[in-house]
């Protein structure tokens, strides 16, 4: 069952299952996905304000004001921040107020104390322009009853103050999904052990774990096992804890590609076993009481793209996010891409600015490591089905390696 | 002592005291700055293997295989990916392989299962084309000695694959350095206790833990004291044990900034008082035996600039990193910025590409809130000092929101 990467996508994030949401302390809130909308409860500032530190008055007292003929005014108060002023600033009054403090009653405007000179009690005022301007009123930034942040919002530090400002002590995140994942391949040994002839570390599982990680979901690590259906469905069984299964290697069609007959005999309806993108092509998807699992290649580039593609947008969403995509750019191609593609491909690549073009370049040449591409990568490049070869300065489409915002 | 920004940034980066490296477990390091370069200790692939089901054979024998006039060979074997064939393969006679398998001593090539067919132990070779192209030859990614991660790096899913290949099951990496942080402000009170009149909450607190986490550190929250210098001096105690201690509020010139002071009672010798910058001016920077003071704004703006401009790259060194300031584009003004400029300034903002053009535009209008501004910001503008208005279309430089890499 081949279906496009489109219809692969959809497939998949139409039977995502958006998690349940749950208190976390603030300060453990982070990167998180907001699980409820935050509305301002009331203005912000909540209440006429000083920007900084001099003297409120009445602002038409002072307005002739001069070094030469300064307006003296008697001082009548002090308001540091924090605390209200109980007496009433009147005409040829004065307050001393701090940065922050409440604009004591009839005070319609602050000179700051540059402006001013004080002996005993009395204010001398240089310079009385502007003084209505120096008070942030109630609600000027904020107003009562307004959407601050959207549930399914990452959490950055932005929202984290926002979220202090409105007493959001312990806010509503989305649960983030577990993923269990399981490497299969007899070729493979846990990462503390020695190699043995014929045999390679399971580096499948720690790349496909910072996936999961940058994907916002938990990653739960089973380990490896040979390509033995046994061995295979005891190793899933620790998965049944877990919201989303992925597994590496026997995706294909070989005599030991076993994932698709292992999902079936657990009962797991198949949705489709091979998607049109290079690579990433052998991909078992299926699904089994509303739990997806996904049978990725055990090849590290086509495991990685194929996460990147499907895997990604399906743990976004089922983590409350709202966007499930990459952004893109149009960049120009600074270096050739000499393969012609049948299938539409991601190639692991750099973007840069230079003389206001954007740039990018596949991050290694071919025959080096897939993982070199991506540890060097920022990006991919997105080439379309049934393109020839392309030469430097073809426009292509770029997805950056970053959140959509 | 007013400094300019870059000079702010020379004193403190040339304090800055880089973190001992401590081993996690590699599941743990995603995000983490890698302590020790990785070397390969072998070739990559560690043998000559198949990248394909088929069967290993001499290329020379099956140049000539046709669908009409196969060749045929003598079955001698059977490799599963993880085993070592123990029979050479000879002139005449092929020995079946999985992907991933190593090549049998004597096969010089490799022909995929859809091009052959099988009647007992007889291989019928139906296109002998490219069979010598399908091995993966020992090193052919990775060369013994070759350097495949910098210590320095940000390790991600790619450096967490490369890490397990090479059996790095709790690497090295850099400690985090703690940063405690105390706001100061009589107007403060907790997140979660209600608001009493002339009170905000403290929001900094938040807002900078959020950013301390961005710059790969550990926050250590002391919650806020009021304007009270021995208010100030027992939080400050608590923050004993940090690698880096952060203020907010009391930064500035009033009655109630009393930071500087605080800081020289406590025997820290002051670096700068000043920045020309905008937001984030008063910063006051000390040191006291090594360890790092940064006064910053209670201003929620001047002190988010002043994290993101002087603290951040100063976290970001102390944690191991090469690479301390962010990537910035050259991209034109999509709504004006009408305020003229003095001191450089900092504008949250929001870019984007359209029509082949990157443009930018402040995230929102004057007069909003700061925290709404970052929160919906992707990107800082930075304007020169002694800038006129900038009308639409002027070219600025944008430090984006990523870290570089």
């Amino acid at each position: 069952m081949a279906v496009s990467l489109e219809e692969a996508q959809n497939v998949v994030l139409s039977l995502a299952r958006v998690m349940p949401t749950e208190k976390v302390p603030l300060t453990m809130s982070y990167g998180r996905v907001l699980g409820s909308t935050l509305f301002a409860d009331r203005d912000f500032p909540p209440f006429n304000r000083s920007p900084l530190d001099g003297y409120a008055l009445i602002a038409a007292d002072v307005v002739s004001a001069t070094p030469e003929q300064p307006v003296i005014l008697q001082q009548v108060d002090n308001v540091p921040a924090g605390t209200v002023s109980t007496v009433a600033v009147k005409p040829g009054t004065a307050c001393r107020i701090m940065t922050g403090a409440p604009i004591p009653a009839g005070a319609t405007g602050v000179i700051r104390l540059e402006d001013t000179k004080t002996i005993d009690n009395q204010v001398y005022v240089l310079d009385g322009r502007g003084a209505a301007k120096n008070i942030c009123l109630k609600g000027e930034e904020i107003a009562a009853g307004e959407e601050l942040i959207a549930a399914g919002a990452k959490i950055g530090f932005g929202a984290m103050g926002m979220l202090a400002m409105y007493g959001a002590a312990e806010p509503y995140v989305y649960r983030q999904p577990s993923v269990a994942l399981l490497s299969t391949g007899s070729e493979l040994v846990p990462v503390n052990q020695p190699l043995a002839p014929g045999k390679i570390r399971n580096s499948n599982s720690y790349m496909i774990c910072g996936q999961i990680i940058e994907a916002g979901a938990t990653p739960v690590l089973l380990g490896s096992v040979p390509d033995e259906r046994e061995a295979i469905v005891a190793g899933l069984q620790r998965a049944e804890d877990c919201d989303v299964v992925i597994t590496t290697g026997g995706a294909s069609v070989g005599d030991k590609d076993l994932i698709g007959g292992v999902f079936q005999s657990m009962g797991v309806k198949i949705l489709f076993t091979r998607v049109e993108m290079k690579p990433g092509m052998p991909v078992v998807a299926g699904v089994k009481d509303g739990k997806l699992f996904l049978g990725l290649s055990g090849n590290p580039s086509a495991a990685s793209i194929a996460f990147e593609q499907i895997a990604r947008p399906l743990l976004l969403k089922m983590g409350g996010s709202k966007i499930w995509y990459r952004p893109r750019i149009q960049a120009r191609l600074a270096a050739p891409f000499k393969k012609s593609t049948g299938a539409q491909r991601f190639v692991w690549a750099k973007w840069w600015q230079e003389g206001g073009q954007m740039l990018v370049a596949p991050s290694v040449m071919q025959g080096n490591g897939m993982l070199k591409s991506a540890i060097a990568a920022n990006s991919l490049i997105c080439i379309p089905a049934n393109s020839p070869p392309l030469a430097v300065g073809a426009e292509v489409s770029v997805m950056l390696l970053i959140d959509s915002d």
